[in-house]
């Protein structure tokens, strides 16, 4: 695995992969690694023979500028764990590579009014931006999103979408620990008591999908059965629990065809989130979470 | 030449012009086409070996839709023109082609605040937005734009630097009437006497250069100069005469390095616009206009 820090030297090497006929499949990352960004990896590796990953902690998509400078750092444990999943490129630019006095934005309407982008402004145009521009250094055949993160995924399939970036987009399935907590970075600020309590966010999402193969399809109903389950486990406060239409992640007042489940509590101090995409088609339900 | 009215055509045959070894240019217009739009397409030329110029009337970029609607079209006649040019790709996409319920928007601040930016809100956003689409869509090695609309050209200058499209803009002189009047579609719109009067505009520009030639830096008294001579030519109105900084277009009470002055007035009711880059370096004066 070579780490490069410049977008000279991605280019070349890219175009080095290029001319012996590899496929570039590519994982951006903020770094701070753990086994959900692993499995990104593994699935661009299922499609494309050259794997490329990128670690910027971007400043533009942090609200608080303190939760920037504070966002945790562990570069030689990324590597190594980068280098063991197979990861040809690493492109870890500092600020200035990527950043020169930037007054360019791209921005997806609509898709970021509600679910996480409701409360944090500015915060989905910068991750579009800095997409943009590593679409732009990278030119990757294939693309692996998280969809534990669906708000990002679906607004960037769309933001692809409508720019043709030439690029195809994967969004792969949230990694969860056995008990069925969504695997995040985040996981370890909970202590003991709440990492138990946790586990009422999968849960409600099991009963929604209970719920919806025993017919329901009333969005009140399920968020209300949700609400129920969650409580259980003790939240500091319930964030949003939501249902969406996939394609514009507006609020439903009825699940029909393709739609998102997404819910954000906090336990504790730590706010957690978690989801599942729903596909309806003539009776048949398919959750994927 | 082949024209071709899809994305998926136009990928097919950039693909096979790529594998014969060519390296591509573009040049993107909204048709009704000039020698103007042809002396981009032999700067194309001199740098690239295949050709590709898109015809788009871009709804976006309208702040009015009535003008949008009454856009001049010549099809028959720009695709002569194109062809007699050395076009190799003509790609004439239609509304639904470009736009499919489009909700991503790529913007440039600051650039875009001033000249023709203060008074067309949202023109230059969808610029952007088309630029940025066509650009993924061809992914041309180089694209040329004109120096007559000197906001747009380096708006999108910044837009490529910030975002790092893989292109190189060129910015091509503006072409002219033997009488110093720049090309313009518009020029047909003007009598007898207009046509004779909007002189002043070029004139205006000359009358800057002598100032800068012999040491006059300060924008005030430039600006003033060139008012007395637009007005010598009995303009309805003069929408604005800026000198800006090239980098960021922002106006500059002195000039110095690198800037652009530029003019807009209306003879009768028609908008003409014009301008000259300055480039000052160790008391040498050079304008392209």
């Amino acid at each position: 695995m070579k780490i490069v820090n410049s977008i000279e030297e991605v280019r070349s090497n890219i175009r080095q992969a290029r001319a012996e006929g590899k496929t570039v499949g590519f994982v951006p990352t903020m770094g701070f690694l753990h086994e959900g960004h692993i499995s990104l990896v593994n699935r661009s590796k299922s499609e494309t023979s050259y794997q490329v990953m990128s670690i910027f902690v971007n400043r533009l998509q942090f609200n608080d500028l303190k939760d920037f400078t504070s966002y945790p750092k562990d570069m030689e444990r990324d590597a190594d764990m980068a280098k063991n999943a197979g990861v040809d490129l690493l492109f870890v630019p500092d600020e200035n590579e990527m950043y020169n006095n930037n007054l360019t934005s791209v921005n997806v309407e609509r898709l970021t009014d509600h679910l996480c982008g409701a409360h944090r402004p500015g915060h989905f145009q910068g991750v579009f931006t800095v997409v943009s521009k590593l679409f732009n250094i990278i030119q990757p055949d294939v693309a692996v999103f998280g969809q534990k993160d669906i708000q990002q995924a679906v607004s960037i399939e769309k933001m692809v979408d409508d720019l043709n970036f030439p690029v195809r987009i994967i969004i792969a399935p949230i990694m969860r620990e056995v008990d069925g907590l969504a695997m995040s970075s985040r996981n370890k600020h909970l202590d003991a008591a709440n990492r138990q309590n946790a586990l009422v966010i999968s849960k409600s999402l099991r009963k929604a999908e209970q719920m919806l193969i025993a017919g329901e399809t009333h969005a009140g109903s399920v968020i209300s059965a949700m609400k129920d389950v969650i409580l259980g486990g003790n939240p500091a406060s319930i964030d949003y629990i939501s249902v969406v239409r996939y394609s514009d992640l507006s609020p439903v007042d009825t699940v029909t065809q393709k739609a998102v489940i997404a819910v954000a509590a906090f336990f504790g101090t730590t706010r957690l989130i978690d989801n599942m995409i729903v596909n309806l088609d003539k009776g048949s339900v398919e959750c994927i979470y």
